[in-house]
């Protein structure tokens, strides 16, 4: 069947013992369904042939029917095309209403941890698509394993065993649209199970107090320093969430002391940590420092995703999950929306056996170190009162000044399009050192050299610098 | 660069200030982590030279370690192939145990709203993949519009207001992972917003009150007749979730009088209705009647789900949703997993625009009215007592029988392998006639009359014609 032949489905009906003729239910019809909005400018309708045989009416009134609605200015008919709702009839239904504006985006974004998507791999993700759709399961296509498709399981097993140390198998994995519900189902699963306080760091990401605090858990901030959460502040908390390799936003990486303080204190309350893995695979500057799944697999709940290695449109993610947790966890997701989607869970597999995704961490770590060395030579040269802390690895770079008045700051970079967050966004009312979070993942090296200009020049005018 | 000889990663680590040689230091490492179940049989590990670059030691140390590691049985190693981890050397970690042994499939599987996802249209639906990874746009492979890729919304406010009826243009659509998404989190939003009872038809899918309840919703049931839901018994619910193109179990068809009342009562109490469209697009014996979101689009949720019509496996729903609940329901979607997989959106976008579902819905409605048609010759020729009720609608047939044992007739079918369901699955404790379920949607015609032997046979045995 060609393409421009096809019949298109309509929702209309006649009856012989309605008002009016067939001709003119059909024109009511479909006159009330262009102006109530139902049928929209440029929609397809069906042809007269197929309104006809749809409906159990002769061909004739189909076509009678559309001359008027044509006449009417409704319709647009043209000879060998499908006939359309014109775009002058079509009316906004009620229920219609202008779309929110989209600001238009900054000149400089230096949001923090946002990858380049513009590397995406495009033909090597369609061809593992073009593999998962040739190789997929009826079982697969059907409702399937909501924990996630054995092959990705089995693939995210092996690749976290070998790059990041984690331990366990297939069975201990759980896929998941993304970190943020991983995180969801984990606190839902901990809550049902009795659990009441989870230790947080502070500074942290804000929207996860929101997640955790839905599941019924209370968030307790615990303070971070130069070597990870403070450990002896967890007290009596049945949980904590936490950043090991790279804590987000500070930096800082967990401390050999606290990581075993932090495993001892986990075995002694028979409490979880999830580990938040969020951006482990890049790490410039010596090889990365395994998961603290690895030390203590009974009491870490692992947890990463695609987004910052791949692209946040997969909304693809994983859990690795303690036997005692596995059928709470397995529970929540499928309530949560009975699995993620499995085609695409069966491409990454694949992309994953062919080694896809060690080539592209391989490609972007060269790309982000290089982007990452231009921002700290340019904060040098610019800025050189700035405080680089934190090791050197992710996609943004924490700069500490000893000087600079935040509110000034913010309004001065708006008006020059500069993008970026400070520490008060992961810790509001913080009356430390104005500390910036400057991504640089989606910058190449001139923007970033020309975009750290500006953001000196609007810290170093004098509303800015006052504090 | 070539597949074979591409550089693997492994978390490993070496420091001339410990003890032990360099290279006792990577055979102790690769040993745990054999032990432990990081690395598993079979995995991959790095070539020596790889190993050498990545720990900066001499190639000689890490051709020496492995050679020790093969001999210990840890590795095997084979000119020109990468090294492995041996299988007989990887024990399972620590973290494992045996897999949940699979239940064989049944041999008739009459399981009630089963689609045929052996007749998913595979290469259109790649070619619409491949058409969505080349035009997807960098600010969609990022973390995008939560509601769902406007494209996609669109192209669904335009089909569902062709097909259903319904009103609205994109921005009330939200994209959703599925029903059950789109079910949690409508529930989410109105639990929010202070509404409590919830009216539910019963009989109706269980699943669905584990949802709304841990949603903070109180489900209300309403008794169903041949007319769809008792509206008079609604009382002072805050919202009711309906079927009303075709109930589910009962095949019922919402009637019109019910659907003004319905529209009366919500007006009234100001309440919402959630319409599950969930199998409209299979109506057999004449056209579709449209949704009741039409009649009543600032009270009514529109869900429906690419589930039945396509597959499961893609995990793709939406919602239409009232001007009133879009914020609540848009916050609830973002935090639920922070948009559904947008390559996957733009795919379905561009299959709704070259009109591969209406093709796909009109082969999949011959083949399932034949289904249909072949399940109900069988019943009147092997069990002529079974009285079929509902619609001429769906994936599949509601029979109720004058006699029958449910017990021994489950044990019975058990033995035979047919799988289906009952009246007692939707309500518990239903002392009504036994009443079976059979879906048809994924068995070819012969298996359809052979299955309905075994059934009929089944069930005139001594013990399953008792009760």
């Amino acid at each position: 069947m060609d393409e421009t032949s096809q019949p298109v489905e309509l929702l209309l009906s006649v009856s012989r013992d309605a008002r009016g003729t067939l001709g003119a239910q059909i024109e009511d019809g479909l006159r009330t369904a262009i102006r109530e909005g139902a049928l929209r400018a440029g929609a397809q309708v069906p042809s007269t042939r197929d309104l006809a045989r749809q409906l159990g009416v002769s061909r004739r009134i189909a076509v009678d029917a559309y001359s008027q609605l044509a006449a009417e200015g409704y319709l647009t008919l043209r000879q060998g095309a499908r006939p359309r709702v014109s775009e002058a009839a079509a009316v906004a239904g009620p229920a219609s209403e202008p779309a929110p504006r989209a600001t238009p985006p900054p000149r400089f974004d230096f949001t923090p941890s946002v990858p380049d998507v513009s590397a995406f791999p495009r033909a090597a993700w369609l061809r593992s698509l073009r593999e998962a759709m040739g190789t997929i399961s009826d079982w697969d296509l059907g409702y399937g394993d909501t924990q996630g498709v054995e092959r990705l399981r089995g693939a995210l097993a092996e690749y976290l065993g070998r790059v990041r140390g984690v331990v366990g198998g297939a069975e201990r994995v759980v896929v998941t649209s993304g970190y943020q519900q991983g995180l969801g189902i984990v606190s839902q699963a901990l809550a049902r199970r009795g659990a009441r306080g989870i230790a947080v760091e502070d500074p942290s990401n804000r929207y996860q107090l929101d997640i955790v605090r839905r599941a019924g858990l209370e968030p307790v901030p615990i303070p971070v320093d130069e070597a990870g959460i403070d450990v002896s502040a967890l007290g009596r908390a049945d949980a904590v969430l936490v950043t090991p390799a790279h804590q987000h936003p500070t930096g800082a990486l967990l401390s050999a002391e606290r990581r075993a303080a932090l495993c001892a204190w986990l075995r002694d309350r028979d409490a979880v940590a999830i580990e938040d893995d969020y951006d482990a695979e890049y790490r410039y500057d010596r090889a990365a420092v395994g998961a603290l799944q690895g030390l203590e697999p009974e009491h870490v709940v692992y947890a990463g995703s695609a987004s910052k290695t791949l692209a946040p449109a997969l909304r693809l993610g994983w859990l690795v999950v303690p036997g005692v947790l596995m059928d709470a966890v397995r529970v929540e997701k499928t309530q949560a929306d009975r699995g993620t989607a499995r085609i695409e869970q069966l491409a990454f597999a694949d992309f994953l056996a062919r080694g896809e995704l060690d080539r592209h961490l391989r490609r972007m770590r060269i790309r982000y170190r290089a982007r990452r060395d231009a921002l700290i030579a340019a904060l040098a040269e610019e800025l050189p009162e700035a405080e680089v802390v934190g090791i050197a690895a992710g996609l943004h770079v924490t700069a500490r000044l000893p000087f600079g008045d935040e509110d000034a700051l913010r309004d001065e970079a708006a008006r020059r399009g500069l993008a970026f967050e400070t520490m008060r966004d992961y810790r509001p009312g913080d009356d430390g050192p104005l500390t910036l979070l400057l991504g640089y993942g989606g910058l190449p090296e001139a923007a970033i050299r020309a975009g750290v200009r500006e953001l000196a020049a609007a810290i170093r005018l004098p509303g800015s610098r006052r504090r």
